[in-house]
């Protein structure tokens, strides 16, 4: 990291990228009110941090050891910004004032499916309107989701869900599974979801960052949070740093029955609040894996400082292709929006992390 | 499970028990408003149900494959008792209409630190009082409480948790850890508390049972609910149904570092309050092992439904002999006291698994 | 499944094949000796089991409900093919009568380098090269091996493979990380692999066993061993039953300090060679992460049945730019491979689940 | 460590240790041929080195940080002792030149059916018998061994035990749950076996230690490596060194089917024989929790250096009370010590750690 004095003109900054891109290393560059910081992006180890400090209007320079640095809290501080970055989407901001809803069905069946179900949430209060068309499955047996179809069937779904969310005023979401689904994705939604079993795959996330949408990006059930932030730092590095981090359970203790398919590390929301400036949001229905635990689990994630939720919601879950077990109908998401704002404001400011 | 008719006479339901213990197995008896529940201890297998049906008074006899029977809702459901038991502790009411908060040092000091953390968690709101005296360390080259001292210095500690609680007019509790302590300990506290590293210890569970005090019992760190539970029966078949089941962190992640000491897995406390009576609470001090997160999970605790934390509280962590990283001051305390009280009306009655 | 009658004929097959096809299944034909089985790929709860049942030819058909059947033993018993599968690869012979070894170095770093160890591990007995190219890394800040240099670095990188392997007379292997390198890795290599961050991901399994080439597969280190055999499944589907899967740890329990990177799982060893006709093998490089027990688990691994071992090897462990700490040198692969064969003969028959 | 000047005196070493007991610490005195080593147990800082340093006929003090020193192989080293400690039971050495093995029941379940399986483990190759009759179980509803009817069956059973030892041969080993069944098990066997989950019972641990009879002693299957020996210093430090430690598998990944009961983690038998002198069993039949595992686990646990295993053996497998899943024929037992014994020779001096 290299701290340039204040009043360093944009010929030094560029010396000094230069000098960085000469060993082989890219660059960060954060212009703050007060300052600027060049973030080093590559093996820090190749280039003398003794040479840069010496270079015209450089105030300071440092080796960040943490594997994740441009993200990190102490990054945006040395830059002068906002320890805590909203993601904004349309008019929603995400880690603003307010608790932000995303809800709609696991998977995008037929287009009367979504939009019923559409109006069915954001009546209950949702902001974002999710839904599945490219379906990670376990079993090449199972229900691909309509992306399986093929692109046309793909496309298809793909025009609902922004019509849908056209309709009724919301942004939309949906997942990617692969690098060939990427430009398809983009021309239709508004932010691009990499899935927890995709976490590791680092060349879909540099393909996703490239296309400069905001990215919703979770971790995976096997993931150290110091691998998660990791492997966030391949987007940020592509300068995409509207990044939402979300939770959504981890391996489950292999002791006798499982009641839940994924154990919530809640903990991991202040932990990672207080590493990076990047909102921390929770899924509560793939963490339960059952309905019934949605309310409780969504209430605690809000409590933890979650700054979001994204919830599988369904009109109909006991007849859904996908996750029917888990999905939550859109009376029982009212209920639980109206509990989580209450949380919200009795833990203050608290929230993010505070 | 046999259930016996409404007009069931003494004599029948005599006849029954000695039916069943002629088999090897023991009995616990639930006399509900209604009916006579009788429930078994010991391999099921061993009798014949259609024999017992047949006897005079039985309603009805049938085998309950869980290994837990005498806890389950389903038991207290068939009996005509309460799906969520209160436990009482003076006029503390654990699992009733308010949450509970249990605080104190991890280990007692000295008499002076007691009193001194003592009043100030009473002040900031806590209604019962904690204090280590047989601590369990990892290590043998550790502090290991007074009670590592010999059995005076143990019943000196014992005598000052009792008299600052008498004081502050607050009930009293401490860990046990062996079976050489018990009675020494059911002397002087109103709730015995065994820890995590215990829960296996099948044979101290059934030698603090037979004390018929309040018993805090905690969830092992490598146990799964189904495990907890089960060995939770073995204090219930002893006729002690007086247990607080406690949550206090799981094995965590073994990828890379790690950020907090357990990871506390709050789906356990809807799921076990779905399958038992008991009342269910949270620790987010050893979940955490730290001090900074404590906040956030005793705010999530309570909105995943917990009627009670357990809080490591003194008046200068820094200086603490045992888990200076963890325990929080009694000013801190009054803060997330603040919180969770309004998060409990926030949920309104879908506290305790509701 | 359904299996047809010996006397079968082609057009009855084809009937069948039809029918299943026209709810949208696919079908994957296995001819034995005595009799065909057709395998369904899909949802075979959209098929008709009695109406197939009926059809002329047919002998059985039935639903499995295992997730995966393409590689069960029992669909290779019930084709009549046989129940361990030899990969072939050039002469050597995968799930063969011997142990076989692949080695070489985590990374490719020069011609040099790939050539001098090439050499080494050749002497020491391996039979196959290993050299990786594209590196998955945890940070963005590491060195991403040859490969993340761009195109023509990757392919000057796999022409050296190419000729290392030739000329020391051995087939080479190398990993691949996202669906745009797969043409590429395809042209030069005899084995490709699919690296254990990348098992969950359908598209690049779909995308790699459509080249028709052996493949390489690990297991993730979150995996557990149904959803392992489950995605496995996905390559068998496109007709390419070359794999060879390959145990390398799974997640440290995440108590205290880590002495492994991973926990090497070799009873998955065993039980996958139950459960499947696919040859297994152990990596001990990665789950050690320490050269000092790479010894002790190759000898492990054969010892419970893994029909080969692949291993990192490097002329100068402690300069190496990835893994250093894991590699041994070839010497100390030539004392592995000496003791991993007699105890192959010690275990007799008993390799391979027997 | 105080490591002692080769010409110190016996009243230099008194007054070291008077110098360490003044701050509440003790001591363990190793007297190598060469020169002696005083370990200290407790708070080591609570004394000053420097201090000490300066003592007559110290040649050297200094802190050691890990929470194993009594047992670590430096601290052997220290003394001039020798790093690979075989513990003597009878005849038999456990870490000497040979594989011991120790079958027999998991439960004795009467006389006959105890002396018919000794006999047949005798004639496969065992050297040790194990029989169990106070058994942990998870459920209070479970057969709980002969030990659950009270003392008078417990010690019938004892005796059998002792004289089927006698009878056959062999010394002979059970396991202990309570403090309460210390001194009556002590009177019979030759070995007392603390098992997995006792594991963390300290006050147990010193109470057995005190016995001075030689421990096998089983890591639990939530505890990492550091806590297993961390915790084996309770009884080292109660001046007792025979212990021989056992891995008999950890907590399996909690991601579907579970198709072992735990995953043995056999890279824990090189890393503990690089810690400390005690000898490393393995456990085979409680890690696989079914029979046609046990061969592999076996061979693969030998390979991997363990000196001895314990295996559960049963002459009717199928009708036995506890664990019928997972025991082994006498035939089958012979089959695997043949295989383990040709492993042995394999890996040459490559055994414990080497």
């Amino acid at each position: 990291m290299i701290i340039m004095k204040a009043d360093a003109t944009p010929t030094q900054i560029k010396n000094v990228i230069r000098e960085v891109e000469k060993h082989g290393l890219r660059t960060d560059v954060s212009r703050g009110d007060f300052r600027t910081i060049i973030g080093l992006i590559g093996d820090e180890r190749k280039v003398s941090f003794e040479r840069l400090a010496m270079l015209p209007g450089v105030k300071e320079a440092r080796m960040i050891e943490t594997p994740y640095k441009l993200i990190s809290k102490e990054y945006a501080k040395a830059a002068g910004e906002k320890t805590e970055r909203i993601v904004k989407v349309g008019d929603i901001e995400i880690g603003g004032d307010e608790v932000v809803f995303i809800a709609g069905p696991c998977a995008i069946e037929s287009k009367k499916q979504l939009f019923t179900i559409a109006e069915g949430v954001k009546k209950a209060g949702a902001q974002i309107l999710r839904g599945g068309i490219f379906k990670p499955r376990t079993s090449v047996h199972s229900f691909q989701g309509l992306g399986g179809g093929g692109e046309d069937d793909a496309r298809e779904a793909l025009s609902w869900l922004r019509e849908a969310g056209d309709k009724f005023g919301m942004p939309v979401i949906t997942e990617i599974r692969g690098e060939t689904q990427v430009d398809l994705v983009a021309e239709y939604v508004d932010i691009i979801q990499i899935g927890a079993r995709n976490m590791y795959d680092q060349d879909l996330l540099v393909s996703v960052a490239k296309k400069h949408k905001p990215i919703l990006y979770k971790r995976h059930f096997g993931a150290g949070i110091e691998e998660f932030l990791s492997f966030t730092e391949y987007m940020v590095a592509e300068d995409n740093k509207d990044i939402i981090l979300c939770e959504r359970g981890i391996l489950p203790l292999g002791k006798g029955k499982s009641y839940t398919r994924y154990t919530l590390d809640l903990a991991a929301v202040p932990v990672i609040q207080k590493e990076t400036y990047l909102p921390v949001i929770v899924d509560p229905s793939h963490a339960a894996g059952r309905r019934d635990l949605v309310f409780s689990l969504s209430c605690a994630g809000v409590a933890a400082g979650a700054v979001g939720l994204i919830v599988e919601s369904h009109n109909n879950p006991a007849e859904a292709l996908v996750d029917s077990q888990q999905q939550i109908t859109p009376a029982e998401l009212k209920e639980l929006i109206t509990a989580c704002k209450k949380i919200r404001r009795a833990i203050g400011d608290r929230h993010n992390g505070g």
